[in-house]
């Protein structure tokens, strides 16, 4: 032992203090079968027990789980490193190639499969040089699976949290919308801390009730695989986002917490079960801002929406658009402009700022355009085995998001674009993000993504294109209208293209290159200028 | 700069994240004055910068503060780390010698003396070979006093935070009934990750008000000096517990948090001014359990009470009793029991056991009494320059608190007295506390102290000493009898002894050593046993 002060910072503390003291309560729930902390904790411990003695997982081994929203996904956030190894969490929507790179890659010796995903995992592995073991899933916990072999009978082994608390935890490949994967090297130590941050902003209790609608395989969940447990509270489990079933949870269940990208909770407003909920349920939404009609009906269902930002590489939501008090008296619509800001660092944050190219700090006018660069425990050690990406993501001792954005007078940052987005006219820079906002407004306007067109007199031009709401009718003539009073001339989209859904990556970002690549070389070429 | 997650972890980093967050918001009120975050910060910054400049302060100094809960404590709690020296927080009611010795043992170079006790501090620092700086302090902020000075012109200098994070924040010099006081060591990372802790179980946001009856020179007032500027919530300062005055502020300043003795508590409760506060206030008691009677008259008065457990060397409550929703649904006695024990560990607390003489952990059965020990990062590094003590206090690397408790079946943690304070009478061991608890149920009794009296027979028999509640009549026999219906008959109080008020320390513990003094020794001798 060593002095009693010496704790190091583990979330794995989080799930053997809430057995101790919440061992009667509730703690995981799929639907149709709940564990209290007690057993959750029994079970964790035989996983990380099964892992030593019947796997042969030794220290730092690495451990991907190839799974969606079942329990046996949560449990082994907690058996995994508890057994002194580090978790590979994959996105269930990839393809077998990319599997193929990332457990390579990783060099994963064990995967846990769903037997829903068997197909393309046999197929990855099939490939490898060191093939990993496979251990199927099936149902999850309770079945007659390999698993549930393990979790039930293989010998409890007490958790061990690491000696050095920057000791790798998860290594989350981030799916990025070009090139291969990279390796996010996240630490105890920073999810212990950045847990903790989720717990306040998210103001999670043990009454609370976390309703799993975001993948545990998208930065741990957030970091709620661990703040949920730290507070006591119920991880509800769901495999898959059907707005049916997640209304029949909603109301069934009691859930007051979840987090989601816009595109499911627009679902979930949009579904016919929708209405409004008994209590106020706290959504949290990132990957992209709250639209001004999204908040409105989210009210009206008693849906409180907060907006997060952050990246993979920085243990999800380093940033949170935190309601400050002054609002309060504000109209819907100023409010609703203040709250799609990506806003200010968690209360574990150290600091984000909005930087030149030479790294001095914009002005705070709202209007200056700069790199969106972020330091704090919840940033990255880095990416594995990638020291020549780390250091370029690392420049000046900042890590760098390549997103750009704006710092406001009241020192929340607002994200105008990817970098890479920006669209250039007449020497003008034009926010997609700006525009998008903007045809969104429309009442007849699901989705809207903008891209620039090469234009020989201008440089670029924007282009838009937008899915219709409700399989209603969309006039872009009307549409262009629409924006015209809301957007400086130059910003008005020179077409606008009718779309019924938009080209995304696995992870729900849409693809603009392939948009790009429509417009310069497929069916929809435009005609030249005149 | 250094790797973009390679954070310090030190309180400092609340101050600076709120001045940038919530910098319109309210920071400092007292009671005619009031600074928002970013003036408080500004303030801060001036005087750290003179703490430097003018003051002389290097690096690891110690500075002492003997100041009751004016502004000028708080800023000082933020402005003596941010210059890189360590805070001395004196308590107010001690007497010069103990003064002199805290000064010479930690070695402060300066003092900011409020002028309400410049007179014990004259003669304090008078007999020191070397003499601190004394820096006077007037009304508090806004004055014209010397500190005023300091905080309105001298150059601001930004809050360094320490390299290393275990680096001394704090020396709590502990009052004791016994012996010198000792200096308890308080890092940058254990009041960080406390403050946390507490913002988590208080639920503080930046819409709480919290209330300073609890002195800052108690563990930094239990560290909520850090927790409730992390949360960007309004510290409400008081220099005097004055029950009027308390009352007034409950009500004008909507206060939402405090925290107390019991002692204040009941004097809040029991106040002409008392009447049921518009929206609920969390309190927070420590020091001993609240009585049933306590917890009914707190309710009444919408105020929601719960019950913390620490020491100076766990900086302050380590341990809550924590609400298992379990208990909903109880009577209100058996919440009541509940609500007196000790808890468990907070959030941020590694472990607390009950142990015996070889650490080994007692049954939890509630009934066999133990030590409780502690491991945690809120753990104290040791006490200053005091070795020997600090090997003591950490014997098999567990702190031992010197207090005796039981272990529930449910896992919370029940104190049944310091470890000196039992009395063993026939060869069983009976805990004063838990005849003290009896007492006071009366309805006329308002505290209760419980000491052993040598007795030729037994051993030892239990003498109580009760002071009556609101200066009613009080009948020593009819306690007894009041007492015998509850209580072993080896456990009833040989005599009761109704007295105008208990001999405390400066802290507000009852000096039980008094009371055997004037039982052996004093007029109150008793007649020698037939």
């Amino acid at each position: 032992m060593t002095a009693p002060d010496d704790q190091s910072l583990s979330p794995l503390s989080f799930l053997i203090r809430s057995a101790a003291v919440w061992g009667d309560r509730e703690a995981v729930r799929d639907g149709r079968r709940s564990w209290t902390y007690a057993e959750h904790h029994a079970r964790v411990e035989r996983l990380a027990g099964g892992l030593r003695t019947e796997l042969g997982v030794e220290d730092g081994d690495r451990v991907a789980l190839l799974l969606p929203n079942v329990p046996a996904a949560l449990e082994l956030h907690y058996a995994v490193p508890g057994a002194g190894a580090v978790i590979v969490p994959l996105n269930t929507r990839l393809a077998a190639a990319e599997y193929r790179y990332i457990l390579e890659h990783s060099g994963a010796s064990v995967v846990f499969c769903h037997r829903s995903l068997e197909g393309p995992c046999a197929e990855a592995v099939e490939g490898l040089p060191r093939r990993p073991r496979v251990v199927r899933v099936g149902e999850g916990a309770g079945g007659d699976d390999e698993y549930e072999g393990l979790a039930a009978t293989a010998a409890r082994a007490e958790l061990r949290r690491p000696r050095d608390e920057r000791a790798l935890l998860s290594i989350n490949y981030t799916s990025g919308t070009t090139g291969r994967p990279k390796g996010v090297m996240v630490s105890h130590r920073g999810a212990y801390l950045h847990s903790l941050g989720q717990v306040i902003e998210a103001g999670l209790t043990t009454r609370s009730r976390y309703l799993w609608t975001l993948p545990m395989f998208h930065c741990n969940g957030w970091c709620y695989t661990w703040a949920v447990t730290a507070a006591g509270a119920a991880h509800l489990c769901v495999p898959s986002v059907d707005p049916d079933a997640l209304w029949q949870r909603l109301r069934e269940e009691r859930v007051s917490h979840f987090c989601a990208a816009p595109v499911v909770i627009n679902m979930l407003l949009e579904s016919e079960a929708a209405s409004p909920c008994p209590e106020p349920v706290r959504a949290f939404v990132g990957g992209a801002p709250p639209s001004p009609a999204l908040l409105e009906r989210a009210e009206q269902l008693n849906f409180a929406v907060t907006h997060l930002y952050g990246l993979t590489e920085t243990y999800g939501p380093l940033m949170i658009c935190a309601w400050n008090p002054a609002w309060d008296d504000l109209s819907v619509a100023a409010q609703a402009r203040l709250r799609a800001r990506q806003g200010v660092p968690t209360i574990v944050s150290e600091r984000a700022r909005v930087v030149d190219a030479e790294m001095r700090d914009v002005p705070a006018d709202g209007e200056t355009t700069g790199e969106i660069v972020m330091r704090g425990n919840n940033v990255m050690l880095g990416y594995y085995r990638d020291p020549e990406a780390t250091v370029a993501a690392f420049s000046g001792d900042w890590f760098h998001s390549g997103d750009a954005g704006v710092m406001h007078p009241d020192g929340y940052i607002e994200l105008r674009d990817r970098l890479k987005d920006v669209i250039v006219s007449g020497g003008e820079n034009i926010a997609a993000v700006e525009i998008e906002q903007i045809l969104v407004e429309h009442p007849n306007v699901a989705e809207a993504a903008v891209v620039g067109l090469a234009d020989e007199r201008w440089g670029e031009v924007p282009v838009a294109f937008v899915t219709p709401r409700g399989g209603g009718a969309l006039d872009p003539d009307e549409l262009r209208e629409f924006a015209r009073s809301r957007l400086a001339g130059f910003k008005l989209p020179r077409r606008v293209e009718v779309v019924d859904d938009l080209p995304r990556t696995a992870t729900g970002k849409v693809q603009k290159f392939v948009l790009r690549d429509r417009l310069s070389g497929g069916e929809d070429r435009p005609a030249p200028s005149p």
